[in-house]
């Protein structure tokens, strides 16, 4: 049997995922937490033992370190019902999991990270320039997902999948990014059926 | 027998992927041209029939639309040795490939976008000041990539994966977007082997 620990910090929507991927598919998970606002992964120790990238979340399996919440959650999904049989459908999951990573959250999560945990006053020259064109991509990406979901229920084919897992956790917490979610009812509805899934956990 | 024809614009290195994939695992590839400077992509019948995202690269697989370069390469490369038979070398494969959208092309090849297509003197303001960081971040990608290709050959296990694959096109056209190459070594070396490939193709 293996061992999971998962390197995270527990406020982030990207380590969230990775215990959401654990609790769907029924499997134990240790969790070892670091505080990025302090820049406990941007030490020499993390650098070389869990990621040279600086980043979390990182899946530990074993003695090996598998860094990207993506591809860790689809590491625990493999062989479980988040990952569709058809090959078609299987990769159209992977193509809602990378827009979730180039359109969605440089957007929605770092604007949730920039106004509500460092604070607008805060913020550097750079990034408050940048903040109307994340609101605009945010809300680009939003729209597509209320279109995609006015005629389906989940993202893919007829039951949660990995695209709905991680595109989940941040659209839930889009608000504290600024974005207005009652403008996506059918997003809405979909987060509730989400939330109504069976073995969901909430974020910490 | 499946049809396949992409949906491209042939500068972009995003479309040259999925060439490479077809070409690398003996696979037929229609081709289907836009001009993505002329905004084909974002033109009405092209958003409500391909891509409602108004991007390319799509994969269209008989009457079906694939986005999302890396999903769509998966796609093409599944049950093939470009995909490893290991599970955890499976999921770090795709880690690789969320690098490379995240961490890498909106750096490198955005760079080499501004730089090289549009040209330095007719950004916006905008674009002009995050040049500074977009190089900062390209480097940080090159030099992840010149640490790890230091004690290997490829990305993940010991034969090219889809990871190589995905990191290939952007990386080799660097220098377009101002990023010096011979800065990195082992990361030359690796485009050397990878144009040795028996069934490379180059980009057009």
């Amino acid at each position: 049997m293996m061992r999971f620990v998962l390197h995270e910090d527990p406020r982030s929507g990207n380590c969230y995922k990775i215990r959401l991927a654990a609790a769907l598919t029924g499997q134990t998970i240790e969790r070892v937490q670091y505080d990025i606002m302090k820049g406990d992964t941007r030490r020499e120790d993390f650098l070389r033992k869990v990621n040279a990238n600086g980043r979390i979340p990182v899946l530990q399996i074993d003695e090996r370190f598998l860094p990207e919440s993506n591809a860790a959650c689809w590491f625990l999904a493999e062989a479980s019902p988040l990952l569709p049989h058809d090959r078609f459908d299987r990769a159209d999951v992977l193509r809602w999991m990378f827009f979730e990573q180039y359109n969605h959250e440089p957007n929605i999560a770092t604007l949730r990270f920039w106004l509500h945990f460092v604070g607008e006053a805060n913020l550097n020259r750079f990034q408050k320039e940048q903040i109307m064109a994340k609101r605009a991509g945010g809300e680009h990406a939003l729209t597509l997902m209320e279109e995609h979901l006015a005629v389906r229920e989940w993202f893919v084919g007829e039951s949660v999948t990995l695209a709905d897992l991680a595109l989940y956790p941040y659209t839930s917490l889009s608000e504290a990014g600024g974005f207005r979610l009652r403008d996506y009812p059918h997003v809405c509805a979909w987060i509730e059926r989400f939330e109504a899934l069976p073995d969901y956990v909430a974020m910490d």
